[in-house]
């Protein structure tokens, strides 16, 4: 199998790859943007040359997502992790219940840390067996959430990205809840509508951009019920007042979304990157089921389009299989640790054309071995 | 005047210049890491080639600052006014009483945001005229600091970017505080003995890096005093307990800072740094002081070496100055909207030509309007 690409393909799960054309535009830039002698590392950013380069990212987070007019799209730092402290020191003020549901390790890590600000409520999990589906392998139904009266959230994580679990269609809990999803890896990898949510957000490292810049989209009546002890630098309201600007934002990280973003458009927006994905994961998960060599342990009715984890039926083999995709051009497949095995994730940049390749090899793998 | 520099010199307070060798490594290495075939953007930060970075990185920081053994080097996100909280966060637990200094617009914004975390004093300020000195003109010397037995910290800033106020020798408060540094614009551009101080912290946009990563230094006996509402991303003993890496770090940030401090290596280190540091404020200064056209007016015992702000004896020249030095590749001097006038900020990449070349354009501007 010999790959085309001129690059390898790349399935790491965050950093993850970034689309060709837009490195190799912010390699052209790197010392002279557009003419004014500077990186845009090196901008003041209040400056007006940063600022043009702001208003288009957070345009067209508003286009790209049909952002509605009483949403504030903004940019924090502190990824993921930061956000499930973020969260509720922003909603958690007066009303200190909120709600979660656990479905894997994210999920799990956002509960633990949301316990320390407010009156924390498990409303569903997966970690026992379900209706004969295997503790971990299923998404808990919207309609089970036992959600409280009056709870101020309640928090959900739509791509489970270590556990290869995804809300594909939007849970709709019955109650009038004011829904808080970590959307992480998914985010721009398929239509959405927004104004279904009170808060979501995104670290940029898997369809966004490089590490180190959040995209938080809030509901403008959440913005003024902050705990106490929020920090200014973290605080919704000051970041939607300031351009995200109460800080210094990571200026680069933001450029580079903005290029993200175009190459989105190119892609056909969120509908054009969608098909690009459902077709991308369809093709791997055909490739998994059709073979004894190969599984994935994952309900069908919520298998991530996002993250494929897999498992060698003899795992003694793993090492080898490795070895061997590395030597194919096909890059960071191995599991997280906590669970083992592979994992592909096929976020917006990873082409069609790189998962054929992870197939054949795959296919091939197993006729040499099995 | 002719720029021989083929790029323009950027006087930027921050984000701030970098070396022009830098950002061509940046970006010749952009598509493809050492051979990987991934950008450091594309990596994961678990992988070994991000994991060598990131060694890299945080052995030069140990090594350029001589650090002590006893303390940990930490990367975060927020940047100072991220610190602002952080640091209260991290050090107000059980003993909630910090002392805190008041020497300029950083300082009055930290003490503001530690006051929601604990029993806050003002130790001192340069608020009022003193000793013929008129307000904000100076810094409240050391020996002056009212500090409580029993604080935690004493907290302040070793230079007020703004303003335009240095400590140029070491504040030694008699007491045994521990004292917090905001070192922010500062950090890099001499050398310094990490030894006197319990934490030393500073954004990476002045003289380390690109913006969104703050560079923590703690001392291990400080790492376990923490508020019960520090969020995980920015608890100092998560951060020493897992490489700085308990959430994703900006991993293409930590990169380039990498390669900002191998430049410093090649400039002889912190000793030949300051040097240039200490040449290149003198000759700024020295061509203030010389005009009665242009004024700075900071005493002569705190002025900045990194931050040189001046005032036009007549200020309606000053969008006249800035054209002129614009068209002459003199770029971003104007001045923080909060103290008008100009600011020549002049961190480790500006070179002692780019401020001959503001010298002489300064000189050539009085002669055609004085």
């Amino acid at each position: 199998m010999q790959n085309q690409n001129p690059r390898p393909f790349n399935f790491s799960p965050g950093p993850a790859a970034l689309p060709q054309s837009v490195l190799e535009r912010a390699a052209s830039e790197m010392l002279n943007y557009q003419g004014s002698g500077m990186s845009v590392m090196e901008m003041s950013h209040r400056g007006k040359l940063f600022m043009d380069i702001y208003h288009h990212v957070h345009q067209s987070v508003r286009e790209l997502l049909k952002v509605p007019a009483n949403y504030k799209v903004l940019f924090l730092q502190g990824g993921s992790i930061g956000e499930t402290a973020i969260v509720p020191l922003n909603l958690l003020g007066k009303n200190t219940k909120a709600d979660y549901v656990v479905s894997g390790i994210w999920s799990t890590k956002a509960i633990k840390e949301a316990a320390k600000y407010g009156d924390i409520h498990l409303a569903a999990s997966n970690e026992a067996a379900w209706n004969g589906k295997a503790a971990g392998t299923y998404l808990p139904p919207s309609e089970q959430w036992q959600l409280r009266d009056g709870a101020a959230y309640v928090h959900y994580c739509d791509n489970e990205t270590i556990n290869g679990l995804e809300f594909l269609t939007m849970p709709l809990p019955a109650s009038k809840a004011v829904k808080v999803v970590d959307a992480c890896s998914n985010l721009f990898s398929r239509p959405v509508d927004i104004s279904q949510y009170g808060v979501v957000y995104a670290s940029a490292q898997k369809n966004i951009g490089p590490a180190g810049l959040t995209v938080v989209i809030v509901r403008d009546d959440l913005l003024d019920q902050a705990h106490a002890h929020c920090p200014s630098a973290f605080s919704y309201r000051l970041a939607a007042d300031n351009d995200s600007m109460y800080n210094t934002p990571p200026t680069f990280a933001l450029y580079m979304a903005g290029l993200v973003f175009d190459w989105i458009r190119e892609q056909g927006g969120l509908a054009g990157i969608a098909a690009q994905n459902d077709a991308k994961s369809a093709l791997l998960y055909q490739a998994i089921d059709a073979s004894s060599f190969y599984s994935n342990r994952i309900d069908a009715s919520c298998r991530s389009r996002m993250n494929v984890p897999f498992y060698l039926a003899d795992e003694s083999l793993n090492d080898a299989f490795l070895a061997g995709a590395q030597a194919a051009g096909l890059l960071q497949l191995k599991g997280h640790k906590s669970v083992g095995g592979m994992r592909a994730s096929l976020y917006n940049p990873t082409p069609l054309a790189g998962v054929q390749a992870l197939v054949a090899y795959m296919q091939d793998f197993e006729k040499t071995k099995a």
